[in-house]
């Protein structure tokens, strides 16, 4: 049996996997993220143990695409110092001796999403996690979106809402940007709560639907992907899609007129179809890349 | 020799150009939009005069260009009644019998961009033209974007400026939208005079390049092009250039570190490499594609 390796790199935790052709988990670990000195080693042997074919990696950012640089498939500037350019692809290609293939964590997930989810069969789409931070990954023309660096959508700024207690958001880089302003822990510095204890009717959702139909609307202008995907922790209020499908509409002013939005963006704007699993099913698609690329083209 | 016919179909003139092979325009006319009966005549009788092999056309907006749907090829909710749900393409296609392919105005000519100019050898591409209206066309992974529909990137939201003495734009759809705010007509507007007319220093261009540096840095954090090229009237003022590259870079607050950012974005955002050409050529490489897809893919 033909068996794939598939790296969900996160800041707190990384999860490997070993999946079949037919894309069915046959084995899966979580271990906590620490230094590369000490999770690379273990990274490494779980891989050594369940021999793959080709190793797939989403990863958290930033990282550096660009296959004519010299720091191609190393995390660049991220807040976690010990990994800062560490060039986890090529370790990984050194070790195991397979085919590998690195991409953000967000584009990985919006592959698995557009292949296997809730934009199979389309040729575009956006996927969005709206958690601790908010990250996003594009397709279009049926492949990941790298371009200059890779999206970091997370970071468009916003228009703050009139009502908005806390005008000036809380990214240390931009202030009132998408993620200083509607990620869990602006929620939570916001009205001194956490999300997930907020309730259905509180005024925060209110204001976070209305930031994310913002990123709703300049998506669906400016690259018109043929479906939005929201995910993470705080999509799991249930009750937030339906908002933030109105609020995008309301957005729009009536400018695209599209029977999809027509239908109130209710088969546009959407819940992942592959639930928590896009993540690791994007890496095993990363993987299967690596192998076609290493064996063909 | 193979010649190729090419359309430029703006809303006030018709640009009908012959091009050979090689991109060399071997004749060219213009004529004033009237409305399609008196029009679409016209048009065609050049193009029976100039037995071209296929036929390109780079089209005002908004456009359909669905290949499912059944207005596939019409141009749909433009203010420009006569034209409104016209089907440009299928008339073309059955009064010529040649190949034809349309695409939007500025994916047209961000093609050409990516093919022939400012962007040669790049997978990927913004183009813009600030004028009568803001239009934006995208190429990534070395093909124009249509996705759900096509960009709208002239309607994205902006963030007025505090000093803005006219804080809401002139977008009939949208007020604040980057159009309302930055097009040839809102500086007019905002000024009470022409943009032409307006001097180097004149407080209008430090609000033009804001506005325009946050189209930048939202298309930079979205879908990550490798070139922005901006083009059109407005950008005639060649001191407007450099203002918005060094606003883009403050709005980006070192978040994207890369070595075009640390560049000042110098070869980054830049004008059209085929001056006022890009239009005309994108209509062009439409035609060539409308042969090589009938040819055989």
């Amino acid at each position: 049996m033909n068996l794939y390796g598939a790296l969900e790199a996160g800041g707190t935790k990384m999860v490997l996997a070993v999946v079949d052709e037919q894309g069915t988990i046959r084995d899966r670990i979580s271990l906590p993220t620490r230094t590369p000195d000490e999770t690379m080693p273990e990274m490494i042997d779980y891989f050594r143990q369940h021999p793959v074919r080709a190793l797939g990696i989403g990863c958290f950012g930033p990282l550096d695409l660009n296959p004519h640089s010299p720091a191609y498939g190393s995390i660049t500037a991220t807040p976690k110092l010990a990994w800062r350019n560490y060039p986890i692809l090529s370790v990984f290609r050194e070790k195991l001796g397979v085919p590998a293939e690195l991409d953000t964590d967000v584009n990985g997930a919006a592959l698995a999403e557009a292949v296997l989810g809730a934009a199979r069969g389309l040729e575009s789409c956006l996927y969005v996690t709206v958690g601790t931070g908010i990250g996003g990954g594009v397709i279009i023309h049926g492949k990941p979106v790298h371009g200059m660096m890779h999206p970091e959508i997370g970071h468009i700024p916003v228009i703050p809402l009139p009502d908005d207690p806390m005008p000036r958001g809380i990214c240390p880089y931009h202030g009132n940007c998408l993620e200083g302003m509607a990620s869990g822990p602006a929620i939570e510095q916001r009205w001194g709560v956490s999300a997930k204890e907020l309730p259905e009717g509180h005024p925060a959702w209110e204001l976070e639907s209305a930031y994310l139909s913002q990123l709703c609307a300049n998506a669906m202008l400016s690259f018109s992907p043929e479906k939005i995907i929201l995910g993470g922790g705080v999509m799991q209020k249930e009750f937030l899609l339906p908002m933030i499908r109105e609020k995008t509409v309301a957005a729009l002013c009536g400018y695209i007129v599209h029977p999809a939005v027509a239908a109130g963006l209710h088969d546009y704007i959407v819940k992942p179809g592959l639930g928590t699993g896009s993540g690791i099913l994007g890496a095993f698609l990363l993987a299967r890349q690596a192998e076609k690329r290493a064996q063909g083209s």
